[in-house]
């Protein structure tokens, strides 16, 4: 095995931020001014001003905060089961989680795309990534629900997504970890620089109804993808993807993959390829992936797999793709409003390149290049860059931007967010962030039109900023009012899982939109239950379908009777609410499953197998009137062979075997 | 099946409080006087005042916010499994969820209890309570862990739960669904009168380490337990128990169980009990329930069924168990710090009782009873009341107390916070809340010594309090300053799940014990790894053992060549930081299974049976440094079969085949 010597170094530089705050004083970090309070206070009753989309991380999940006052107002789940709302046990919601490798119940989700009409924030939808099992998923703001999720063949790792073009025409996602991809992927690591290659892939959506479908994958050398954003205006139609181990490193990454001064920003001219795939240039693929789908009237999900992807090789198709060197290690890769500034961030890098999309199509047309990577034209350095930040501080991510001109970029070693002007790249304020930084985000900051009242910092190390919770710290994200010249902090405010990216938009957006129930007669669950009278228990061999309704407060029915050891029990329970915020649950003691969140005018089904003989209660799990402690059932489990009839009922209180007999 | 009228009478009670709020203005119950700002407000890096532990309802989790910021510090997974921390999922905490009906996912947290000595709170641990599948869990303050799941035979769902004695003698938890036990379950659910019955169960805590055993279960009639409270001081050894449906309904129960005028609070002499039990008048009963303990030094858990319960049988030990009437569906049963008088809170009725524990005594000696309910004498019911308070509001169903002659009382359908004094039984104040609250809480407010600087309200309707996030609203909490003679409201804050009851402690009693990180040295997971040089792969049949190390920013050994199809892989990884706040994460693309997060000194396994042949990345899901991206590693699959030998390296770039073999 290798010697501590090795990382001694690195190890030294990323843990400078850790021991620089280590023995800080508890009350640093809270230079706040006078009227930081009222800033933040939002009157019980009072809306906030902006919907805060912040990606969960490793919880797998989205969260929606107010700001500016940091409540934590939904958690929406996506890629992670939620016991609490029956995501991922309901038989409606299991197949969204479905992918080629079965049901995975976790994933880290890293970052968030509100969706776009010509560069600006439209409110329809917010686009996030998967990166563990490679995966991009639709979320509905009418809603606030998963709508759809799609699975990336050839890919491992999916980092550098889900960033949009500005129509939201395209969601792309590049893969982190190159592999070995096609016929033979059961190959020897050490042959990485042989046999492992990236992907890019290129999703369009749906303008209507927001649909993914794979359009197309981009072939790309071994490397690790990181970050992208799309161009915008003069450079619509360009794509910009950050990415690292250039070196193609398959050990010890934070040794071997920091040896290259610069590694890459990968230019892709998507509009062309857009043309090569029109004019039949791809290569139909064989592949396996999941595209699971929600379906809102009935309230059901589908999975498919699908089987074919069109690849296009930028080593043939010369003039997609091109290669510009950044300062190493790049991760954040930030356009600016006007589309003409590309920022890359190299996370060991000590300045801040800014590209200019002028000079690097001039690059390109005069073939200003210093060679090839992998097949690929890496233009010269100097011939696409604008300039360069010049001492900003010590490890740069990420950047936003304000509309006025004005860059902000988080530093995770130096744990600062500064300030710059794009134009003169002259730094203009720096303010400390506790601890360690990782994103940060203005509304509408990687927009044309961003709203630049707010920058929040979403920090890596949490340590003493709250009253310590054992080992485990939620992590912590910070209020900056921006809308004076100098960064004020104004609040902190924990999170959920770890926020990596996160969007803000302008609350009257999208709460105008959002569905308050859903519309009991539109319901085409193929188990609803539209009224009390409707409600019965079928047997169909071994399986008892309970098609039972809730309105405050009872199940109709209540009591159930014949069901056999050996059975399988779906319980079809249907919310005959039709008002706002009067959900029902339904638990069943014993069972090996989650619990039914059931919202007004919904049917969800949960499947019970007992394993005892016995009477057992069920209950309405959400409290919903002054009666909701008497909101339960019954229902008997009789031995196997047993000769007890299959009934149910409300309200007799009759032996029920003489009641309802079907 | 049933017509609708049945219940046209209660849904109008139950729905007043919807209905009254529903078409109210946007800008109701705003009032907040102008220094609401700063009383709420905490500073970045400043600290809560109070540790609010608020049960998560159905999600099955305990939420800890900061008072007065409202802000969520930390959800604990207790009875639900958390992808997130890889609770449930992780082989060490796999255990924690098995229960005698195998493994349960999820469970209904309703209630909270802080451990206490002599009636005063003392930071040391908290119980909840599993209402579903019956459980109580323990809660370790130093870790913020759970320490302990015991499940409670003969027992159908646990509602009365974990109310404890003023020295956390017992923990308690009274059946809320009375069911046939025994023998022979499978009866008629129309039997109930006949076959059904309930328990109380008598769970002793041991004092130095907490553990928690089944001391005894008490025989009761077959009703619906629903809420209690021990005795204090003077009633120090008496348990008090609130009960409805003493209709024995089986269906319907809105209806049927609301029947009788007066249900009953049960009086519980456990020191009698005790006695009996001592003097061997118990009997043993075969049951089954597991009973699960983690343990910190090894970071692993265990599970253990159980086959025996002590029961006891009030109807032939006369003077253990003495029923009082209590006016219809009586919800809360609250003691005040005096331990004199007990107040019970009738759902549906317009007047609270308040009983007199000196009165009960005299009622008892002098046999003023009333009759037997099911072979339990009833004492009559003004020969234990001390008074009532009259035409306090519509619904009562909790009070919390401020220490200073003063109770606060929740009312659900006339939704609002009524403050009342004990001895003249006046109401002093009112103040609505938005909307329909459930319980409430000041801190102490169950105990000897409430410090009443606040009441929080657990809200069970939102409604329109904050943005709209679709049909899925969080549920609200709203804090009240309590200093003055008027409850003023300052602060809205949504919560986890649903809310029920909820207990706050001053921080400081609890901040000073919090454990920072595990001591590596003192890690005794059998697959611990010391130190990287003891990092190895090891073949067990058809099981791999990874015995990996991570800290910033490498995985030891990070390729691994040699598994095959059909094999079951464990990583068992060790964080080797001994740091405050660095955790690690480890997942890998495709597993059917959540992450791991690894505290610092934390030993923890993740299984994955690899579906498919090739080169699978695995990663941290932390960010842990500015090398964090790098921190990954490969795991090659070979097929059924194959002669790769099995292989592991770190930081070796030639072929790994040769390398390190064992």
């Amino acid at each position: 095995m290798r010697s501590d010597h090795f990382t001694s170094r690195l190890l030294q530089v990323s843990m400078a931020a850790v021991l620089l705050y280590a023995c800080k004083p508890n009350n640093a970090g809270n230079a706040v001014s006078g009227n930081a309070a009222e800033k933040t206070y939002v009157a019980p009753g009072k809306y906030d001003e902006f919907y805060n989309f912040v990606s969960g991380g490793f919880s797998g999940q989205l969260s929606v905060y107010g700001l500016p006052s940091g409540r934590l107002l939904r958690v929406i789940p996506v890629f992670s089961v939620d016991p609490e709302k029956g995501y991922g046990y309901s038989e409606e919601s299991k197949p969204m989680l479905n992918t080629s490798h079965g049901f995975v119940p976790w994933d880290d989700l890293h970052h968030t795309e509100l969706s776009q009409t010509n560069g600006e924030i439209d409110g329809r939808w917010i686009f996030v990534n998967g990166n563990n099992t490679p995966r991009v998923a639709r979320v509905d703001l009418k809603t606030f629900r998963t709508a759809e999720i799609i699975e990336l063949p050839n890919s491992a790792g999916n980092h550098s997504s889900p960033f949009i073009t500005e129509n939201t025409e395209y969601v792309v996602a590049g893969t982190r970890f190159s592999v070995p991809v096609g016929d033979n992927t059961d190959v020897p690591i050490s042959s990485y620089k042989e046999n492992f290659k990236g992907t890019i892939s290129f999703i369009s959506v749906d303008k209507n109804t927001g649909g993914l479908s794979l359009a197309f994958q981009l072939e790309t050398p071994g490397v690790n993808f990181d970050l992208s954003h799309a161009g915008k205006g003069p450079s619509h139609g360009w794509f910009f993807f950050s990415c690292y181990n250039s070196e193609q490193a398959n050990t010890l990454l934070e040794v071997n993959a920091s040896q290259r001064d610069k590694d890459f920003i990968l230019a892709v001219n998507w509009k062309k390829a857009e043309e090569y795939l029109k004019a039949g240039k791809g290569t139909k693929k064989a592949v396996r992936y999941a595209h699971n789908t929600y379906d809102e009237t009935s309230h059901t999900s589908k999975s498919e797999i699908l089987n074919e992807v069109i690849s296009l090789d930028p080593k043939v198709l010369k003039d997609i793709c091109y290669l510009i060197p950044c300062p190493k290690s790049p991760h954040g890769c930030d356009v600016d409003p006007s589309g003409e500034y590309i920022v890359g961030s190299g996370k060991l890098a000590a300045l801040i390149p800014v590209f200019s999309f002028t000079k690097l199509q001039q690059a390109i047309a005069n073939k200003t290049f210093e060679g090839e990577y992998d097949g690929i034209p890496v233009v010269k350095y100097e011939s696409a860059l604008y300039g360069e930040v010049e001492k900003p501080g010590l490890g740069p991510l990420h950047t936003e931007f304000d509309g006025k001109g004005n860059a902000y970029t988080s530093f995770f070693v130096s744990s600062e967010i500064v300030k710059w002007n794009i134009k003169d790249l002259k730094v203009l304020d720096r303010a400390p962030t506790y601890y360690s930084i990782g994103h940060l985000c203005i509304p509408g900051g990687d927009t044309k039109k961003p709203n630049a009242k707010y920058v929040i910092a979403y920090n890596k190390i949490t340590k003493d900023r709250y009253l310590p919770t054992g080992p485990e710290l939620a992590q912590s994200a910070q209020l900056f009012d921006i809308s004076g010249d100098k960064m004020q902090l104004i609040l902190d405010f924990p999170t959920i899982g770890e926020p990596h990216y996160a969007q803000a938009v302008s609350a009257d957006l999208v709460a105008k939109n959002s569905t308050k129930f859903f519309k009991l007669d539109e319901n085409t669950n193929p188990y609803v239950t539209k009224g009390e009278s409707n409600a019965k228990v079928v047997r169909e061999g071994n399986k008892v379908h309970v098609y039972a309704t809730c309105i405050r407060s009872h199940f109709a029915p209540d009591n159930i009777e014949g069901v056999k050891l050996g059975d399988e029990v779906y319980f079809h329970i249907t919310n005959l609410e039709q008002d706002w915020d009067i959900p029902h649950g339904f638990a069943v003691k014993g069972a090996n499953n989650a619990e039914l969140l059931i919202m007004p005018g919904e049917t969800q089904t949960l499947k019970w197998v007992p394993e005892k003989t016995g009477v057992v209660p069920f209950y309405c799990t959400d409290f919903c009137s002054a009666l909701h402690q008497e909101m339960s059932g019954y229902i008997r489990v009789s031995p196997a062979g047993s000769n007890i009839p299959l009934t149910f009922s409300l309200g007799k209180t009759n032996t029920p075997e003489t009641t309802n007999s079907k």
